[in-house]
């Protein structure tokens, strides 16, 4: 199957889901509306708040790929921002995340900075009024995070963590699938994330929240609390870089009757599979697991294959996410609630303490 | 490439080195003769303790793919090894572990027995003044490993853990490749192995050192400390079964700058792959890892593949190593010395201490 990026069809065409051609094995698991096809998605005016490399790839995907379209963009650098918005045709480039959140052609905002000033820009766009969608990790720490979180709630504006892995359409399947009971009762959990980056000074600063979990290791953390919930405890080892942030590390989550295991480093670059593992069959994901990508079932003797779907640059799953949320008031995502994005950053802080890795401030 | 097994040529053609048909890549790091031929090792004459499933593998690797030969088998059931004999062809069927282990037909003893009779039958054949090959787990814990190494030494005979896959090609192929400093300085190793084994009693009962480490979590400890070198020290996380065994575990072991991580359970089959992870490059095994298979090298941009080399059953290669060492007056294998072992025994003791899982009179 072709799964490289392709165009999808033209709004009037769109179907409302996404036909994923499952295998039939699969396919007695997953509704047949699982995914809602992004293309086809409520409209939505977003502004970007950070006009980085994540920050093209998201404008990309929600132009090609979604029914919304991105208005405006803001930046500390009036010109990076102009620059941005000729790039990506906006109407509007401003200098200063405050002056963004404001603007009237925004109704959602993307936080898409260094993790250090999440915080800042999102109770910024929240005190507007304004959606966000909060570029992963969340915030710096836990305690961060419970404060974007109660002003959201307070402001009844949707707010979500860009975790944008959990809504592509492999681990939407892989979800059903282990929900559905076609693993039995689960054992382990196992993700890694690891990629050779110590020529980001960025990820070695402690200043803006650097390490490889913050970055990296949010991918494999997340992924075990979707299959497994929040964890009864945590326990981690690890190594921290010269300049103090986390730069090797496994997370050790404990459930009743089940473990999840999490790797990730900075300073290498491996396989990012993942897997999870039942008393009845085991669903391994190809690398990188984090990725559109395929799904390899082993079901006692019987090896069930899913080759993936088509997907764009898999931004549009998470951009249609938000705009189905808002369309139908809600102010969190069923899929990714905020309580998982609060449960997923203090793990990440319980490692973190296990190394002795702190920011400034903490 | 055709990895099926097949019979090796008769022992007048044999070559001394088994070909590896290396990348170029490969090849620039491992010497030409990294595999001796195991068809071509010295003559050794074996009995075997313990008439088991594994010891009928053993009986075939032997006569199919080495220079040895069995010639006596003994059970504490005299029909079982009767039985094992007419199938292998032995001429001597005798009952009792003392029996075999005085027997004038045998210069090396195989020890098949469950764990917790490793000890006991290894004490008796170095007091018989024969060489032994014990199963791993090569005893149920450190301190009676210690004492089983400590006789063998005193008595100078050969002495080595049945930790077969350390004696693959594939295995010695990667050991070369890390050692070369192809991956750069190590950062992670990973290993996993999980097999669903609850409908064996054996792994279930304490008082046969049961519980998924002994049987399948020695292979990822082993593999990490062949990679990474005695631990600085060991953390791990996991649940005992209903009778008190293991049942699911992750090692977390600790080194200068790196970590290495191993999953193992009874409860689950799982994908049993294995990584290691420089900075310079990673080196992953094909599933399942500890039996013969194929390489994948990352390396930068580049990837390197190595489908692996023809093996028979994959035992031939351990009992050469051991015919090797007894021609050459050796006690211990260079390749898996008696202090990996002990080492080993030592990561699986803290493991279970963690658990809370201790075999009667530990």
């Amino acid at each position: 199957m072709d799964t490289s990026p392709q165009p999808f069809p033209t709004p009037s065409e769109q179907p409302a889901h996404v036909d994923l051609n499952l295998p039939p094995e699969f396919a007695a698991h997953v509704p047949p509306d699982a995914v809602p096809h992004p293309a086809a998605c409520p409209p939505l005016r977003w502004g970007i708040v950070g006009p980085g490399g994540i920050a093209h790839k998201f404008a990309r995907n929600v132009r090609e790929g979604t029914g919304c379209e991105v208005t405006a963009v803001g930046s500390r650098d009036q010109a990076r921002a102009e620059a941005f918005a000729a790039q990506h045709g906006l109407a509007v480039a401003v200098e200063g995340y405050g002056e963004l959140v404001t603007r009237e052609e925004v109704d959602a905002v993307y936080i898409a900075t260094p993790h250090s000033a999440h915080r800042e820009a999102a109770l910024l766009a929240i005190e507007a009024g304004k959606h966000v969608l909060i570029e992963k990790a969340f915030t710096r720490n836990a305690a961060e995070a419970r404060e974007v979180v109660a002003a959201a709630r307070a402001a009844s504006v949707f707010c979500m963590e860009a975790m944008w892995s959990r809504f592509l359409p492999h681990q939407v399947v892989a979800r059903h699938l282990v929900r559905s009971g076609l693993l039995g009762e689960l054992v382990e959990v196992v993700a890694d994330h690891g990629q050779a980056l110590t020529h980001v000074p960025r990820l070695l600063d402690p200043a803006l929240a650097g390490g490889a979990l913050l970055d990296l290791g949010v991918y494999p953390i997340s992924f075990i609390v979707s299959m497994l919930g929040e964890p009864l405890a945590v326990d981690a080892l690890g190594h921290r870089s010269e300049s103090g942030v986390d730069a090797i590390s496994v997370s050790n989550l404990s459930y009743p009757g089940a473990i999840g295991v999490g790797t990730t480093t900075l300073l290498a670059s491996t396989p990012t599979r993942a897997f999870v593992a039942g008393r009845e069959g085991c669903l391994e994901f190809d690398s990188r697991f984090y990725e559109p990508g395929g799904l390899t079932a082993t079901l006692g003797e019987q090896v069930v294959r899913w080759e993936g779907t088509p997907t764009l640059g898999g931004f549009e799953f998470q951009v249609a996410e938000v705009a189905h949320g808002v369309a139908a008031g809600q102010t969190e995502s069923a899929v990714l609630p905020l309580h998982e994005t609060v449960v997923v950053m203090e793990v990440m802080d319980a490692v973190r303490r296990a190394l002795g890795a702190r920011f400034p401030g903490e």
